[in-house]
Protein backbone atom coordinates (compact mmCIF):
# COMPACT_ATOMS: atom_id res chain seq x y z
CA UNK A 1 0.00 0.00 0.00
CA UNK A 2 1.38 3.37 -1.00
CA UNK A 3 0.45 6.13 1.57
CA UNK A 4 0.18 9.70 -0.16
CA UNK A 5 2.76 12.25 0.38
CA UNK A 6 1.94 15.23 2.71
CA UNK A 7 0.85 12.98 5.86
CA UNK A 8 2.92 13.94 9.21
CA UNK A 9 6.33 11.96 9.78
CA UNK A 10 5.03 12.17 13.18
CA UNK A 11 1.59 9.78 12.83
CA UNK A 12 3.21 7.22 10.94
CA UNK A 13 5.55 4.28 13.07
CA UNK A 14 8.81 3.53 12.12
CA UNK A 15 8.47 0.61 9.97
CA UNK A 16 6.52 2.63 7.55
CA UNK A 17 8.35 5.89 7.88
CA UNK A 18 11.42 4.73 5.88
CA UNK A 19 9.09 4.05 2.81
CA UNK A 20 8.75 7.64 1.87
CA UNK A 21 11.29 9.38 3.81
CA UNK A 22 14.19 7.82 2.91
CA UNK A 23 17.75 9.81 2.38
CA UNK A 24 18.87 9.32 -0.89
CA UNK A 25 16.52 11.68 -2.61
CA UNK A 26 13.19 12.55 -4.12
CA UNK A 27 10.13 9.64 -4.07
CA UNK A 28 9.93 8.07 -8.14
CA UNK A 29 6.31 9.72 -7.12
CA UNK A 30 7.99 13.00 -6.44
CA UNK A 31 9.66 13.34 -9.47
CA UNK A 32 7.30 11.82 -11.74
CA UNK A 33 4.77 14.82 -9.83
CA UNK A 34 7.15 18.19 -10.44
CA UNK A 35 8.00 16.27 -14.79
CA UNK A 36 4.32 16.39 -15.09
CA UNK A 37 3.77 19.79 -13.74
CA UNK A 38 6.85 21.22 -15.72
CA UNK A 39 5.21 19.33 -18.76
CA UNK A 40 2.06 21.30 -17.78
CA UNK A 41 4.13 24.30 -17.56
CA UNK A 42 5.43 24.34 -21.26
CA UNK A 43 2.22 23.02 -22.49
CA UNK A 44 3.23 19.67 -23.64
CA UNK A 45 1.10 17.02 -21.73
CA UNK A 46 -2.11 17.17 -19.14
CA UNK A 47 -0.91 14.05 -17.41
CA UNK A 48 -1.86 13.85 -13.31
CA UNK A 49 -1.64 11.66 -10.81
CA UNK A 50 -4.76 10.42 -9.45
CA UNK A 51 -5.83 11.08 -5.55
CA UNK A 52 -5.01 8.41 -3.65
CA UNK A 53 -8.62 6.69 -3.20
CA UNK A 54 -10.46 6.13 0.42
CA UNK A 55 -13.43 5.01 1.79
CA UNK A 56 -14.78 7.98 3.84
CA UNK A 57 -16.84 6.12 7.08
CA UNK A 58 -17.13 9.55 9.41
CA UNK A 59 -17.11 13.31 8.71
CA UNK A 60 -17.66 16.08 10.97
CA UNK A 61 -18.53 19.78 10.27
CA UNK A 62 -17.77 21.78 13.13
CA UNK A 63 -19.36 24.25 11.02
CA UNK A 64 -21.66 25.26 8.19
CA UNK A 65 -18.70 25.14 5.45
CA UNK A 66 -16.35 23.18 7.15
CA UNK A 67 -16.07 19.03 6.86
CA UNK A 68 -13.32 17.16 8.80
CA UNK A 69 -12.81 13.81 7.76
CA UNK A 70 -13.01 11.81 11.52
CA UNK A 71 -12.18 7.83 9.69
CA UNK A 72 -11.21 6.72 6.18
CA UNK A 73 -9.65 3.87 5.37
CA UNK A 74 -7.01 3.54 2.04
CA UNK A 75 -8.85 0.98 -1.03
CA UNK A 76 -7.23 -0.45 -3.41
CA UNK A 77 -7.15 1.69 -6.63
CA UNK A 78 -9.28 0.57 -9.59
CA UNK A 79 -6.78 1.98 -11.84
CA UNK A 80 -3.14 3.39 -12.09
CA UNK A 81 -1.81 5.90 -10.65
CA UNK A 82 -1.15 8.47 -13.54
CA UNK A 83 -3.32 9.41 -16.93
CA UNK A 84 -3.87 12.29 -18.99
CA UNK A 85 -3.39 13.58 -23.08
CA UNK A 86 -0.01 13.86 -24.62
CA UNK A 87 -0.11 14.75 -28.22
CA UNK A 88 -3.65 13.66 -28.44
CA UNK A 89 -3.00 10.03 -27.54
CA UNK A 90 -4.73 8.88 -23.87
CA UNK A 91 -1.39 8.01 -21.58
CA UNK A 92 -1.52 5.96 -18.92
CA UNK A 93 0.67 4.02 -16.36
CA UNK A 94 1.58 3.01 -12.88
CA UNK A 95 4.92 4.07 -11.13
CA UNK A 96 6.78 1.55 -8.44
CA UNK A 97 9.99 1.47 -6.42
CA UNK A 98 11.35 -1.53 -5.38
CA UNK A 99 14.44 -2.16 -2.90
CA UNK A 100 15.38 -5.19 -4.37
CA UNK A 101 18.60 -5.56 -6.85
CA UNK A 102 17.38 -8.46 -8.68
CA UNK A 103 13.74 -8.36 -9.36
CA UNK A 104 10.61 -6.10 -9.28
CA UNK A 105 7.44 -8.26 -7.34
CA UNK A 106 4.40 -8.51 -9.21
CA UNK A 107 2.81 -8.71 -6.54
CA UNK A 108 3.28 -4.47 -6.24
CA UNK A 109 0.93 -4.49 -8.95
CA UNK A 110 -2.65 -5.04 -8.64
CA UNK A 111 -3.83 -7.71 -11.62
CA UNK A 112 -7.20 -5.53 -11.96
CA UNK A 113 -4.42 -2.69 -12.81
CA UNK A 114 -2.97 -5.47 -15.43
CA UNK A 115 -5.84 -5.57 -16.70
CA UNK A 116 -6.55 -1.90 -17.12
CA UNK A 117 -3.11 -1.56 -18.58
CA UNK A 118 -4.30 -4.20 -20.87
CA UNK A 119 -7.80 -2.50 -22.04
CA UNK A 120 -5.93 0.32 -22.52
CA UNK A 121 -3.49 -0.72 -25.35
CA UNK A 122 -6.39 -2.68 -26.83
CA UNK A 123 -8.50 0.32 -27.42
CA UNK A 124 -5.62 2.57 -28.72
CA UNK A 125 -4.23 4.12 -25.88
CA UNK A 126 -0.42 4.22 -24.55
CA UNK A 127 0.38 2.46 -21.48
CA UNK A 128 3.29 1.35 -19.67
CA UNK A 129 5.09 0.99 -15.70
CA UNK A 130 8.02 3.23 -14.62
CA UNK A 131 10.07 0.70 -12.17
CA UNK A 132 12.60 2.28 -10.00
CA UNK A 133 15.26 0.41 -8.54
CA UNK A 134 16.16 2.34 -5.63
CA UNK A 135 19.06 0.51 -4.29
CA UNK A 136 20.45 0.63 -7.73
CA UNK A 137 19.27 4.05 -9.03
CA UNK A 138 17.87 2.80 -11.96
CA UNK A 139 14.44 3.64 -13.77
CA UNK A 140 13.07 1.76 -16.56
CA UNK A 141 10.04 2.10 -18.78
CA UNK A 142 8.53 -0.96 -19.57
CA UNK A 143 5.62 -0.49 -22.42
CA UNK A 144 2.67 -2.61 -21.52
CA UNK A 145 3.12 -4.86 -24.24
CA UNK A 146 6.47 -6.52 -23.14
CA UNK A 147 4.48 -6.35 -18.94
CA UNK A 148 1.90 -8.18 -20.50
CA UNK A 149 3.72 -10.81 -22.94
CA UNK A 150 6.08 -11.11 -19.57
CA UNK A 151 2.79 -12.56 -18.13
CA UNK A 152 2.32 -14.53 -20.44
CA UNK A 153 5.00 -16.72 -20.74
CA UNK A 154 6.49 -17.06 -17.67
CA UNK A 155 4.25 -17.66 -14.32
CA UNK A 156 7.18 -16.31 -12.12
CA UNK A 157 5.96 -13.54 -9.32
CA UNK A 158 8.61 -11.52 -10.54
CA UNK A 159 9.99 -9.72 -12.88
CA UNK A 160 14.19 -10.16 -13.31
CA UNK A 161 16.35 -7.36 -13.63
CA UNK A 162 17.94 -8.60 -16.72
CA UNK A 163 14.12 -8.44 -18.22
CA UNK A 164 14.22 -5.00 -17.92
CA UNK A 165 17.54 -4.07 -19.07
CA UNK A 166 16.69 -6.04 -22.16
CA UNK A 167 12.93 -4.87 -22.69
CA UNK A 168 12.85 -2.01 -20.91
CA UNK A 169 13.82 1.70 -21.64
CA UNK A 170 16.27 3.61 -19.04
CA UNK A 171 15.15 6.38 -17.63
CA UNK A 172 17.81 8.88 -16.86
CA UNK A 173 17.51 11.74 -14.05
CA UNK A 174 17.76 15.18 -15.62
CA UNK A 175 16.86 19.04 -14.09
CA UNK A 176 14.19 19.78 -16.20
CA UNK A 177 11.94 17.66 -16.32
CA UNK A 178 13.50 15.49 -13.12
CA UNK A 179 12.13 11.92 -15.36
CA UNK A 180 11.65 12.59 -19.00
CA UNK A 181 9.54 10.04 -19.37
CA UNK A 182 7.57 11.33 -22.74
CA UNK A 183 11.16 11.24 -24.53
CA UNK A 184 10.36 7.56 -24.72
CA UNK A 185 6.96 8.08 -25.42
CA UNK A 186 7.84 9.60 -28.37
CA UNK A 187 9.38 6.57 -29.35
CA UNK A 188 6.73 4.35 -28.70
CA UNK A 189 4.24 6.54 -30.12
CA UNK A 190 6.43 6.43 -33.78
CA UNK A 191 7.96 9.91 -33.04
CA UNK A 192 4.66 12.08 -34.21
CA UNK B 1 -18.07 20.80 -2.54
CA UNK B 2 -19.55 17.27 -3.25
CA UNK B 3 -18.72 15.05 -0.88
CA UNK B 4 -18.50 11.91 -1.84
CA UNK B 5 -20.65 8.69 -1.57
CA UNK B 6 -20.02 6.30 1.01
CA UNK B 7 -20.50 8.47 3.94
CA UNK B 8 -22.76 7.35 6.81
CA UNK B 9 -25.79 9.38 6.41
CA UNK B 10 -25.85 10.16 10.50
CA UNK B 11 -22.82 11.93 10.17
CA UNK B 12 -23.86 14.50 8.22
CA UNK B 13 -25.92 17.30 9.39
CA UNK B 14 -29.09 18.09 7.84
CA UNK B 15 -28.38 20.71 5.61
CA UNK B 16 -25.49 18.77 3.52
CA UNK B 17 -27.70 15.42 3.85
CA UNK B 18 -30.74 16.92 1.10
CA UNK B 19 -27.62 17.22 -1.09
CA UNK B 20 -26.73 13.68 -2.08
CA UNK B 21 -29.97 12.18 -0.85
CA UNK B 22 -32.56 13.36 -1.87
CA UNK B 23 -35.60 11.24 -3.01
CA UNK B 24 -35.95 11.96 -6.50
CA UNK B 25 -33.76 8.74 -7.79
CA UNK B 26 -30.15 8.53 -8.33
CA UNK B 27 -27.81 11.28 -8.28
CA UNK B 28 -26.59 12.03 -11.97
CA UNK B 29 -23.22 10.87 -10.25
CA UNK B 30 -24.13 7.09 -9.31
CA UNK B 31 -25.91 7.42 -13.00
CA UNK B 32 -22.75 8.47 -14.76
CA UNK B 33 -20.98 5.65 -12.34
CA UNK B 34 -23.37 2.67 -13.87
CA UNK B 35 -22.97 3.83 -16.87
CA UNK B 36 -19.32 4.15 -17.16
CA UNK B 37 -19.26 0.46 -15.21
CA UNK B 38 -21.47 -0.87 -18.05
CA UNK B 39 -19.19 0.66 -20.87
CA UNK B 40 -16.34 -1.59 -19.07
CA UNK B 41 -18.67 -4.45 -19.23
CA UNK B 42 -19.18 -4.55 -23.30
CA UNK B 43 -15.54 -3.14 -23.49
CA UNK B 44 -16.73 -0.12 -25.01
CA UNK B 45 -14.84 2.58 -23.25
CA UNK B 46 -12.58 2.80 -20.17
CA UNK B 47 -13.53 5.97 -17.58
CA UNK B 48 -13.49 6.19 -14.53
CA UNK B 49 -14.16 8.78 -11.43
CA UNK B 50 -11.11 10.14 -9.51
CA UNK B 51 -10.82 9.62 -6.08
CA UNK B 52 -11.87 12.35 -3.96
CA UNK B 53 -9.07 14.33 -3.73
CA UNK B 54 -8.51 15.18 0.26
CA UNK B 55 -5.47 16.16 2.09
CA UNK B 56 -4.46 13.55 5.02
CA UNK B 57 -2.95 14.81 8.41
CA UNK B 58 -3.04 11.92 10.31
CA UNK B 59 -2.93 8.48 10.33
CA UNK B 60 -2.85 5.68 12.90
CA UNK B 61 -1.87 2.12 12.61
CA UNK B 62 -3.75 -0.23 15.13
CA UNK B 63 -1.67 -3.15 14.00
CA UNK B 64 1.52 -3.85 11.67
CA UNK B 65 -0.80 -3.31 8.40
CA UNK B 66 -3.71 -1.58 9.01
CA UNK B 67 -3.82 1.87 8.31
CA UNK B 68 -6.77 4.30 9.58
CA UNK B 69 -7.28 7.90 8.76
CA UNK B 70 -8.00 9.72 11.66
CA UNK B 71 -7.96 13.60 10.21
CA UNK B 72 -8.46 14.46 6.51
CA UNK B 73 -9.90 17.52 4.67
CA UNK B 74 -11.33 17.67 1.13
CA UNK B 75 -9.44 19.59 -1.28
CA UNK B 76 -10.29 21.25 -4.32
CA UNK B 77 -9.89 19.32 -7.28
CA UNK B 78 -7.54 19.72 -9.81
CA UNK B 79 -8.88 18.49 -12.60
CA UNK B 80 -12.20 17.21 -14.09
CA UNK B 81 -14.29 14.44 -12.01
CA UNK B 82 -14.37 11.68 -15.01
CA UNK B 83 -11.64 10.88 -17.65
CA UNK B 84 -10.31 7.93 -19.77
CA UNK B 85 -10.30 6.24 -23.01
CA UNK B 86 -12.62 5.94 -26.37
CA UNK B 87 -12.23 4.81 -29.26
CA UNK B 88 -8.49 5.72 -28.88
CA UNK B 89 -9.78 9.04 -27.81
CA UNK B 90 -9.00 10.79 -24.34
CA UNK B 91 -12.03 11.91 -23.06
CA UNK B 92 -12.46 14.37 -20.10
CA UNK B 93 -15.23 15.97 -18.50
CA UNK B 94 -16.81 17.13 -15.71
CA UNK B 95 -20.99 16.45 -13.94
CA UNK B 96 -22.66 18.80 -11.92
CA UNK B 97 -26.12 18.84 -10.46
CA UNK B 98 -28.42 22.21 -10.10
CA UNK B 99 -31.64 22.53 -8.56
CA UNK B 100 -32.75 25.93 -10.74
CA UNK B 101 -34.58 25.83 -12.88
CA UNK B 102 -33.42 29.05 -15.14
CA UNK B 103 -29.53 28.83 -14.98
CA UNK B 104 -26.42 27.26 -14.22
CA UNK B 105 -24.41 29.20 -11.78
CA UNK B 106 -20.46 28.69 -13.26
CA UNK B 107 -19.20 28.89 -9.49
CA UNK B 108 -20.35 24.93 -9.68
CA UNK B 109 -16.85 24.65 -11.87
CA UNK B 110 -13.28 25.95 -10.61
CA UNK B 111 -11.68 27.72 -12.90
CA UNK B 112 -8.70 25.64 -12.84
CA UNK B 113 -11.33 22.96 -14.38
CA UNK B 114 -12.33 25.45 -17.16
CA UNK B 115 -8.42 25.67 -18.01
CA UNK B 116 -8.21 21.98 -17.54
CA UNK B 117 -11.14 21.77 -20.26
CA UNK B 118 -9.75 24.03 -22.80
CA UNK B 119 -6.53 22.32 -22.52
CA UNK B 120 -8.03 18.90 -23.11
CA UNK B 121 -9.40 20.45 -26.25
CA UNK B 122 -6.06 22.09 -27.49
CA UNK B 123 -4.16 18.77 -26.98
CA UNK B 124 -6.72 16.78 -29.08
CA UNK B 125 -8.72 15.19 -26.32
CA UNK B 126 -12.62 15.23 -26.01
CA UNK B 127 -14.29 17.33 -23.11
CA UNK B 128 -17.58 18.51 -22.44
CA UNK B 129 -20.12 19.18 -19.15
CA UNK B 130 -22.70 17.29 -18.06
CA UNK B 131 -25.09 19.43 -16.32
CA UNK B 132 -28.84 18.15 -14.72
CA UNK B 133 -31.38 20.56 -13.70
CA UNK B 134 -32.40 18.46 -11.12
CA UNK B 135 -36.21 19.72 -10.69
CA UNK B 136 -37.07 19.55 -13.97
CA UNK B 137 -35.12 16.26 -14.80
CA UNK B 138 -33.04 17.81 -17.51
CA UNK B 139 -29.78 16.57 -17.95
CA UNK B 140 -27.57 18.21 -21.03
CA UNK B 141 -24.32 17.75 -22.77
CA UNK B 142 -22.36 20.85 -23.19
CA UNK B 143 -19.10 20.22 -25.32
CA UNK B 144 -16.22 22.25 -23.95
CA UNK B 145 -15.78 24.30 -26.98
CA UNK B 146 -19.70 25.63 -26.23
CA UNK B 147 -18.94 26.18 -22.54
CA UNK B 148 -15.52 28.53 -23.76
CA UNK B 149 -16.82 30.45 -26.26
CA UNK B 150 -19.59 31.06 -23.81
CA UNK B 151 -17.66 32.55 -21.53
CA UNK B 152 -15.62 34.52 -23.65
CA UNK B 153 -18.46 36.20 -24.78
CA UNK B 154 -20.57 36.61 -22.12
CA UNK B 155 -19.12 37.87 -18.46
CA UNK B 156 -22.37 36.72 -16.26
CA UNK B 157 -21.70 34.14 -13.49
CA UNK B 158 -24.20 31.71 -15.04
CA UNK B 159 -25.62 30.16 -18.23
CA UNK B 160 -28.80 30.23 -18.30
CA UNK B 161 -31.13 26.87 -19.18
CA UNK B 162 -31.95 28.51 -22.93
CA UNK B 163 -27.99 28.21 -23.69
CA UNK B 164 -28.56 24.55 -23.13
CA UNK B 165 -31.18 23.89 -24.75
CA UNK B 166 -30.09 25.70 -27.49
CA UNK B 167 -26.65 25.30 -27.64
CA UNK B 168 -26.17 21.60 -25.45
CA UNK B 169 -27.53 18.31 -26.62
CA UNK B 170 -30.01 16.38 -23.94
CA UNK B 171 -29.26 13.12 -22.09
CA UNK B 172 -32.43 11.14 -21.83
CA UNK B 173 -32.24 8.61 -19.26
CA UNK B 174 -31.99 4.97 -20.77
CA UNK B 175 -31.99 1.73 -19.05
CA UNK B 176 -28.31 0.28 -19.98
CA UNK B 177 -26.23 2.55 -20.04
CA UNK B 178 -28.24 4.63 -17.32
CA UNK B 179 -26.98 7.95 -19.50
CA UNK B 180 -25.65 7.00 -23.06
CA UNK B 181 -23.45 10.22 -22.98
CA UNK B 182 -20.73 8.59 -25.56
CA UNK B 183 -23.23 7.86 -28.23
CA UNK B 184 -23.14 12.12 -27.91
CA UNK B 185 -19.75 11.33 -28.38
CA UNK B 186 -19.71 9.86 -31.18
CA UNK B 187 -21.46 12.76 -32.70
CA UNK B 188 -18.65 14.87 -31.28
CA UNK B 189 -16.05 12.88 -32.66
CA UNK B 190 -17.58 12.45 -35.89
CA UNK B 191 -18.94 9.43 -35.81
CA UNK B 192 -15.73 7.34 -36.15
Amino acid sequence: MNYPTGIKKTNLKKDHSNINYKNRGMTLESEINLSNEYYREIDKAYIYKKPTPIKITKVDYPSRDKAIIKEAFFTIPSTTDYNGIYKGKYIDFEAKETKSTTSFTLSNIHPHQIKHLSNVINHGGVAFVIVRFTTLNETFLLPAEKLLSYLKKCKRKSIPLTYFKEKAIILNDGYQPRIDYLAVVDNLIGGI
